[in-house]
C-alpha cells in the first residue's frame, strides 16, 4: 500500500505530530491522558482549533463531549448528521492510537470530502468523547453513557479517581459545569449514523493482509471489583498457621481468572490491584483487584465470571479471608447493524484498498454504547504489533492514510442522502 | 496485674494520650507516621519537649536520631551511657505501640528512677531512632544502620519514597542537613549498653501469662524485590494464548512464598505490590513485588528464598515473562548477649512481676543493628491480640506500666556501676 509521495500520508504525519507530544511519558513512550487532565484538555484545545480552522461549528455538550458540525450551504443544520469520531483519553502508559486516530482521521476525512467536491446532503459531525477508557473514574465510555442515559448524572458525578477527586470536581477544575451533566436526547436525535474509526486491537488484519476492516460485533464484557479482606498483621512475626492473608486469596483468583478464561474460551484479566497497607513487612488487611472479563456471548461470559467468583470463594474459605464481587460495569453484546456495515464496506471497497474484512472485537467503544440508539459502524486500521493499551500499539502512516480514505468513503456514502 | 489506682498506670495513660492523635487515620485507627513526615516530626517535637522538661540534654545526631542525656551530678558526661529507646515511625496504617511504647516507657522509667532516688553511676540516655520500619525509604533500621556504618550515606541519601522524594530531600524539607549523614563512631563509643523495650509481636507472653519478657535472639531476615516483566497489552482483545502476563507470574510467586515458608518452617510474605500500568483493561507490562522472608537460622532462610526464586523462574518461563530477584536488605541472626540479658532478667524478676520468659523474635529492631557494636538487650510487653503492624496491635495500660517498671529495674542494674 505504500505510495511514495502520497500527499495524504505526509498530511497525516504532520497532523499526527502535533498531538504526539501531549501527555507522553518520555521514559516509556506511553501516554497519560486521563479524562479532564491537563494533557487531555490540551488535546481538546487542539481539536477545537483544528475543527474551527476547518469552519466546523464546535460545541461541547453538557457532558464534555465535543461536536464539530460541518453544515454545507443549503443543508438543514437540524437534520440528523453523519457523526464520526472517537476519544482522546488513554489508559495509563497507553498507546497513542487508541482514540486519537479516530479523531485525526475524521478531520482529515472531512478535508478529503471537500477536496473531492463531495457535498453532503446532511451535516457531517466530528466528535470527541470524554473518558472512553474509564481509566480515571472507573467507568468506561462515560461520555457516551451519559449522553444516552446509560448512567445517571448522580452516579457519574460521584465517581472518584485514585486521588479521591470526583468527576464533578474534575469538571469544575477544568471550567466545566457539573450541573449540565446528563442525558441529551436532543443531541442523540441529531445523530443520523455514527462511524468510529479505531486502530485494531489484535492481529486479524495483519493475518489477512488488509489495511482496514469493519466491525461485525463487540463481545459482551464487564468489570468486576474483587474485595479480599483478611487480618493485617506483622509479616515477620505472625506464624504461618495464624495468618488470614487476603493477598493469597487474590493471587489464587488472578490465576483462576486466567485458567477459567482459557477453559471457557473467553478473556479474563486482573490488571489492577490495590493493597492495603502495601508495606513490605505487613500482611495486608485488604486487597482490591479488578476483573476484566469478556466472551463471544453473554452466557459464556456469565459462566466465566461465576467460575472465577466460585474459585475465589473456595480459596477465601481456606485462607480464612472473605471475598466480595461487585459489578462495576456491564456491556452486553453489540451487533452492529449489518445494513449500515454492508453499505460502508461496499463504499470502502469501491474506493480501492482491496477486500475489507468483517471482524468482531472484544474491546468496548463509544460506538458500542451508541449502537443501542442510532445506526452505528466501526472501521479498524491494521496494527502491525497487535498490541494495544501499551506503547507498542501502532499503525503505519500508510495504513492510517488508507483508514482516512476508507472513512471518507463511508461518510460520503452515508451523507449522500 | 491490675492495681486499682496505680499512679504509674494513670501517668502512662496520660502520657500516651498526648501522642495518640498524631498521624492517626480516623477511619481505620491505623497510624501513618512515615520518617521525616509532618506526623513523625510532631512526635519528635513532643519528645524534645518531654525530654527537656525532665532536664535531659537533647541533641539530634547527623542522621536525625535524637538523644536525651540524663547526667546526674558528679557523673562523667563522656562515660559510656546506658541507652534506651525505640522509634516513632510506623508502617502505613500500623499500630500505635510498635516503637513509641519504647520511647514513652523510657521517659517514664527515668521518672521512676528519680522518684526512687536511684543515682546512676553513668549517664542514662533516651533515644529515638529514625525510619526503623523502612516504610518510607525501603530500608529498615535506617537510623541505626547509618549510625553504625551498616549503610553508606551515599546509598541512604539516594533512597526515594513512593513519590520519588529522596532521603536527602526529605531531610532538607524537615530542616536537617543531609551532609551530616553518616557513621558516628564517637556516639557509638558513648553507648555502654542499649536496652529497647517493645510491644510483643506475637502471643508468646499471652500463652505464658507474663506481662513482660526478654529477647534471646532475632531471626535472620531480609527483603527482596521481585521484578516481573512481560508485555503490556489490551486486556479485552489479546488472545489468552498470545499473552505474556507478569501478573500471573507474580500471583504464582505469592502463593509459592507462602507454601515454601510452611514447608521449611520459616515466614515468607508478599505484602507490597506495584503494578504498571495498573489499569483494569490492560495486561500489565511489569509487576513489582517485595518478599519479606525470615527463619530461625541463616541456612533455612537462604533455602527459603532460593526455593521461592526457583518457583518464580519456573513459572516465568511458562508465562513468557521474566523475573529478577534483587536483595534490598539482609539482616543476619542476632543473638543478644546472654550475660546482659541474664542481668536485666534477674533485676526485673527481683522487682516483682513474676517469672520473665526469654523469647526469640522474628522482627528486626534497631537493637538488632546495635547488637553488633554494643551490649544490647530487649524487653517485650505482652500484646493481647498478638497483632502487630496493624491497628489491632495493643498492650493494656497495666502491662505498659509493668513494662516501665521492668525497664526501670533494668536501667538501674546496668547504670549501677
Amino acid at each position: 500500500m505504500s505510495v511514495d509521495g502520497d500527499p495524504l500520508v505526509a498530511r497525516f504525519r504532520a497532523t499526527w505530530a502535533e498531538l504526539a507530544g501531549i501527555g507522553r511519558d518520555p521514559a516509556t513512550g506511553g501516554y497519560l491522558r486521563y479524562a479532564w487532565s491537563p494533557a487531555e484538555l490540551a488535546c481538546r484545545r487542539w481539536f477545537v482549533a483544528q475543527a474551527t480552522g476547518r469552519g466546523l461549528a464546535v460545541r461541547a455538550d453538557g457532558n464534555g463531549n465535543l461536536w464539530g458540525d460541518w453544515v454545507p450551504p443549503g443543508v438543514d443544520p437540524t437534520a440528523p448528521a453523519v457523526v464520526t469520531g472517537s476519544h482522546f483519553d488513554s489508559v495509563p502508559y497507553g498507546g497513542g492510537y487508541d482514540g486519537p486516530l479516530g479523531i485525526v482521521s475524521a478531520l482529515l476525512a472531512v478535508d478529503i470530502l471537500r477536496e473531492q467536491g463531495v457535498v453532503p446532503a446532511r451535516p457531517v459531525t466530528v466528535a470527541a468523547f470524554v473518558e472512553e477508557e474509564g481509566s480515571r473514574f472507573g467507568l468506561a465510555c462515560l461520555g457516551s453513557r451519559l449522553l444516552t442515559g446509560a448512567v445517571s448524572p448522580e452516579r457519574a458525578l460521584a465517581l472518584a479517581d485514585a486521588d479521591g477527586v470526583t468527576l464533578a470536581e474534575a469538571m469544575r477544575t477544568a471550567g466545566a459545569d457539573p450541573a449540565a451533566v446528563g442525558p441529551d436526547p436532543a443531541r442523540l436525535t441529531r445523530i443520523g449514523a455514527f462511524v468510529e474509526l479505531h486502530v485494531e486491537q489484535g492481529r486479524a488484519l495483519v493475518d489477512l493482509a488488509a489495511p482496514v476492516g469493519v466491525a461485525s460485533m463487540i463481545w459482551p464484557h464487564g468489570r468486576w471489583r474483587l474485595e479480599f479482606t483478611g487480618v493485617g498483621d506483622h509479616a515477620g512475626t505472625t506464624r504461618m498457621a495464624d495468618r488470614r492473608n487476603p493477598m493469597l486469596t487474590c493471587a489464587h483468583t488472578v490465576l483462576a481468572a486466567d485458567a477459567q478464561a482459557r477453559r471457557l474460551g473467553g478473556h479474563a484479566t486482573v490488571g489492577r490491584v490495590e493493597v492495603r497497607p502495601n508495606a513490605t513487612n505487613a500482611i495486608p488487611a485488604r486487597v482490591r483487584a479488578w476483573l476484566d472479563a469478556r466472551a463471544a456471548d453473554g452466557s459464556t461470559l456469565a459462566a466465566l465470571v461465576d467460575a472465577v467468583a466460585a474459585d475465589a470463594a473456595t480459596r477465601a474459605a481456606a485462607d480464612g479471608t472473605t471475598v466480595t464481587v461487585v459489578g462495576e460495569s456491564d456491556s452486553p453484546a453489540v451487533a452492529f447493524a449489518s445494513t449500515l456495515t454492508g453499505r460502508i464496506r461496499t463504499a470502502i471497497e469501491a474506493a480501492g484498498p482491496g477486500p475489507v474484512p468483517v471482524l468482531p472485537t472484544a474491546a468496548g467503544h463509544d460506538a458500542g454504547v451508541l449502537a443501542g440508539h442510532v445506526p452505528t459502524a466501526m472501521i479498524f486500521v491494521r496494527n502491525p504489533t497487535g498490541v494495544s493499551h501499551a506503547p507498542a500499539e501502532h499503525a503505519t502512516d500508510d495504513d492510517c492514510a488508507a483508514g482516512v480514505r476508507a472513512l471518507a468513503a463511508a461518510l460520503a456514502e452515508l451523507a449522500a442522502r
